[in-house]
Parts: C-alpha cells; structure tokens; sequence
C-alpha cells in the first residue's frame, strides 16, 4: 500500500504561497508565485491551478494572506471586514462553475467573522490562516476517504475510463476520481485506465496522464471522441470523474465533455460514478439548471498546442463545463460514503450528518 | 444559387494526377504529385487525401494511369492484368475502412478485364482513363443529387451539427453532408453550423471550417466533448455526416466520434441524417461488425499540432472510424433518394434499382 499522496498544487514556504503551474505540465514542474493577492486571481482564473477543491484550498490559503495584509494595515475590525469582503467577492468571480471556490472563501469569512468578536484583526488572520491549513489536512483526509470507500466498487481486474484530472493536482490530496484509482491499484487490484485527453485544454494528456505514470498504473491516452467505440471493443468495466459543483437532486457540473461521457456510458450500461469531497455539494440549488456554465475565450477551441488549427477569424464557442443529470450517474462517491439514488434523500442525509457513514442507501 | 462546386480534391495536368495536399490546408493550398504509384498509395495512407468518395475517385484516375504504364511496357494482356492485380492490391491496402476505395479499384478493374477481350492493352488503359474521368463527373453530378434530397429534410431556419469534413474535398464534388448544408444554405435558409474539431486530425476544424467559410456560411468550431452541451443549450435541429462504408442493414462506418454523435443525438432527439452516394454501400455485408476499423498511428493522439501533449512514452489508442448502428441513424440521403427505416428493405431497394427514385419510404 502506496501512502504517498502524490504531488500537491500548492505549498506555503514562510509567507509565500506558491502554486504547482499546472499549465507547464508534464513538461516541467515550477511554481507560480500566488502570494500577492492580484497574482492569487490571475492564477486561479488562467487556471494555473484548477481543479475544484484545489480552487478552494487555494482560495483559503489565499484570502488568510489577505486577512494578515489588511490586519497589518493596522485598519479597525469594521474597515477591515469590509476590505475582506471586497477581496472575497473579487476572488469569487475569477471562476464561476466550482462551488469549492465559494467554500473556502466562505469557510475563511466565517472564520474571520467569529474571531472579531473578541479578537484583534491580526488575531484573525492568524487563525484563518491556522483554518486554511486545516482545510489543506481535511481535503488530504477526505481524499482518502473517497478512495477508499470507491475502491470497493472497483472490480479486480478494471478497465476504467475517466475524463480531465481528478487526482492529486486536481483534488489537493490523494484525488477523488483519481484517488479512486489509486486506491484500488494500490489495494493489489489490476487496474487499467483510459484517459480521455479533455479539449481544449488537455488536462487529461497533460496531467492525468503524469499522475498515472507517476504511480505506473497502466494508463491509454485517447480523443474524447472515442468513448462509444472504447466501450463497445474494450470492455470498459466503469467510469469515474470528478466533479465541480453538485446540486442537491445529484446534477454535477463538471469538465466539458463528461456529460457526453456519460450519455454515451448510459447507453452501453456502463456504470458512471462521480467522486467529490463534501465541499463540492451546494446546498443552495435544487438542481443543475442553477449552476452557471464559464465560457472561455475561443481561442483555447481555435489553437491546438499553441497553433491555430483553423481559418483565420474563425469563430468558436467554448463553454468550459457541462452539467451531468443525475439520472445518469449510478453513484456519487463522497468522503462520507457512496450516495445513491434517489439522491435527494441520499445527498440531504449526507449534509445533515457530521459523523464520517459507511454506506448511505 | 450558387454553381460553383467548391474545391476538388485532385485534378490531372496532361498524364499527371494531383492532389489537393489536405494536411496543410487552411495553411496552404498546394498540389501533391501522385502520378508515380508508390506516392499515389502514400497520398491516401498518408491522407494527403481523404474522405471516402474522394479516395474512390483518386484511386480509379491512379488505376488508370498504372493502366497506362503497364500497357506501355508492351506487356501481354495476361502478363499486363496479373501485374494490375498486384497493383490493385496494393492499393487496397492502403486504407481498410472505406469501401469507396475498393469501389474504385473495382470498377477500373472491371474496365480492362472487359477491355482486353477484344482490344489492346493500350486501348484498355485509354478506356479506364475515360471511366476515372466518367466517375469523377458522376460524384459531381451524385453529390448535388445528395444535395437537393438532403435540402428537404432541413428546416429554416436550421442548426446543424457536423463531425470531420464530408465537404467537396471528401466528397469530390459538391459535398455529402456539406453538400445537404451548400444546397440548403444557397436555396436561401438560414443555416449555422457547429463544426466538431475532430481529433486526432482535425478534418472540422482544418477543412470544414474552410470550406464553410469560403460559401460564408456561419460556422462556430467546437470541440468533439462539447455536442451534448450545445445540444441542450443551442437548439440544434439536425446532425448530418458523411460515411465511410454502409451495411446492407445501414449500419454505417464514418470518422472516429460519429458514433459518439449519433449516441448523444438520440439522447436528445436531434434527427441524425447520413448523407453518402450509393457507392459508399457494400452490398457484401449484412451488418456493421462486418466492417474493418483501421488503426492509425499512436503519434497522431499523442501529438496536436505536431506538439507532444501528454508524458513521454505514453501509450495511445487511434481507431480512425467508428460504425454507428442503424438504429441511431434517422435517415440515410443518397444520391437515389431518402433511405428511411427498416433500412435491410430501403437499401436493397436503392441499390437493385439504376434510376434516381425520389423518395425510398
């Protein structure tokens, strides 16, 4: 059994938070400073870190260093709650779709929050900075718990096929979809993984597939056009993915091109399981249609590593997440059990409970 | 209404036969030499030229001129027919999916064995060479007869969703798919349409793109994952492709991701329409399990833009087509009319009948 958690986004060195830029992957491995707030934004919002509990971890990590640079502006605790607040609502719009982002913020406002009332401003920081580290320990802890409790819906062999990077880059820890996978090949299971590249930005090529090598499970890198035909010739025994936003009826956002994935695993009977944290369910919406869909610029759909694949002054579109019914997801993994249909009631008894559960039917 | 064609694929200048290099357009617009017989073979293997009909048309000029070189090396008819056997082979081999290949090859071969019987094998070279030249009128004459039957089928306004290039490249001619769009669009329709990338070659976005630009036809490129988000976003009215090979039962081979399409389609309820001449039919197979898929070159998945887009030494899967069942398929438009289910009887219908039919019901 592997305990490495395999290699994480983002690391503080003193007051320095520093970001694995993932937009330089598999090539080279170097990090982006995010210390300064404007550089915090820019990386989250041209996805020098992505991936939905990465945002938000990184979001905590990020809004704390705001908190002690606001307090150190020797501000009153109203000022400087209202600094915060502006900070939070500009880091909130750098990504619309991944409810992680709105989590972490949130988890370090309310931290903030508390600790005024009896607290100086530098009082505050301090602890939201103590919160983001915790946050950092509980996504490493529910990773875990989502690769274990997912492993026992993998088969021994598995041919499994997965969309984008739901691993350590993507998950802050062991993975979700990813930590499924390497739960159950680090469990002696013989897995084998299709990865669907994920245009337009490849983070299934670039990213999933150095995680799987990484780890030396045995990974085929093929075009997200090919699933229906992969499921008909190779026996595609489930597919996992992650997940950005997940509604209350079980509707997921995630990275464009999964909804198709999963139309085309419904109609070959494949098992379609999504893996997320806690963190990723919003309470708020009752379904998918409340989750807004970025649109990124098109020149990510008109370029192929860096060159123009097309006429000039083509037009593209290039929505960068789609929404999953969850009429085609078989179960949802969490880190604090596998929820299942009718997920309504699977999700809210999920929410309700603070304990870590086995199973939740 | 437009007249004009569109681009063809190839054309001969005196004895030499020229191919529209594919692999660089919209870059550049240059002539490939494919007179000499080995760099005809590479020009298909290769995919200097491509699309099912196109193919068909360059290897009966091709056929036609080894005719010719064969007959000059004064050779005995028998002698002469065995080294065309071998050639014809070869040829066939270049590319397994498509049957317009065979079709093509045949057709020539039946030419001379006919030929021979009562004149020389000059004579019967000459006689070929004025059959390549008859088949290239007939895809002409056989795209527009697609175009005008595919017409009826579209609404107006119309939104329309097309994988790879069934344009006048592929089709040599007026186009399959692009062809049902051209006609469409310039009897006055206001026709969009999204162009799937189609990885690992980009035929959408290289040609399609182009041709659709060249009749200002609104296009949007996207990318392969991204048809069911439109779908439920844009309001899209039909799909149309081209195909590569046909079953007696309508089973239909087209470019790796149709199938994905036609899935995602009939999720949706979107019409998916085939559009191919009747020469794209094999009449030897009952069904689609019957049709070879090739296996291209790990490269091509492994690579965008001529860039290496994932980790060193990683193992890619390239199947080049995929078969869309007959049950996905909404109808088939040929150029002898609309093919409607149960397709065994529609097909056999068209293919025993020599007259253009209006409507198979």
């Amino acid at each position: 059994m592997q305990t490495d958690i395999g290699i994480l986004p983002l690391k503080m060195e003193g007051q320095r938070l520093l970001l694995v830029d993932q937009r330089l992957l598999p090539g080279s491995l170097e990090y982006f400073d995010a210390t300064a707030f404007d550089d915090l934004c820019f990386g989250i919002k041209a996805m020098v870190v992505r991936g939905a509990p990465s945002i938000g971890v990184t979001a905590a990590f990020g809004l704390a260093l705001e908190a002690a640079r606001q307090a150190n502006l020797s501000v009153g605790a109203a000022e400087f709650m209202a600094a915060m607040q502006r900070s939070a609502k500009v880091l909130n719009a750098t990504r619309p779709t991944a409810v992680n982002l709105r989590w972490g913020i949130e988890r370090i406002m309310g931290v903030l929050e508390r600790a005024l009332k009896e607290r100086s401003t530098q009082e505050a920081a301090s602890l939201a900075f103590d919160d983001a580290q915790r946050i950092l320990e509980e996504h490493i802890e529910s990773n875990r718990a989502i690769g274990e409790y997912g492993n026992k819906l993998i088969p021994d062999p598995c041919r499994i096929m997965t969309h984008c990077n739901a691993g350590s880059l993507a998950a802050c820890g062991w993975g979700t979809a990813l930590g499924v996978i390497r739960s159950a090949h680090f469990a002696g299971k013989a897995i084998s993984v299709f990865v669907d590249e994920t245009r337009p930005r490849n983070q299934g090529a670039n990213l999933t597939m150095y995680e799987l090598t990484e780890d030396k499970i045995p990974a085929t890198l093929v075009c997200d056009n090919m699933s229906g035909h992969i499921m008909l010739t190779k026996n595609i025994d489930c597919v996992v993915v992650g997940a950005d936003r997940i509604a209350l009826n079980g509707d997921t956002a995630n990275k464009i091109g999964t909804y198709n994935l999963a139309v085309v695993a419904n109609y070959h009977k494949v098992p379609f399981y999504i893996a997320a944290p806690i963190s990723t369910f919003d309470a708020t919406i009752a379904d998918g249609s409340h989750i807004p869909i970025e649109e990124r610029d098109e020149i990510e759909v008109v370029q192929q590593a860096g060159q123009t694949i097309t006429v000039p002054g083509a037009r593209a579109y290039n929505p960068a997440f789609d929404v999953t019914p969850s009429s085609l997801i078989t179960a949802i993994i969490t880190d604090r059990g596998v929820l299942r249909p009718p997920y309504t009631k699977s999700i809210a008894a999920a929410l309700a409970d603070n304990f870590a559960m086995t199973e939740i039917k």
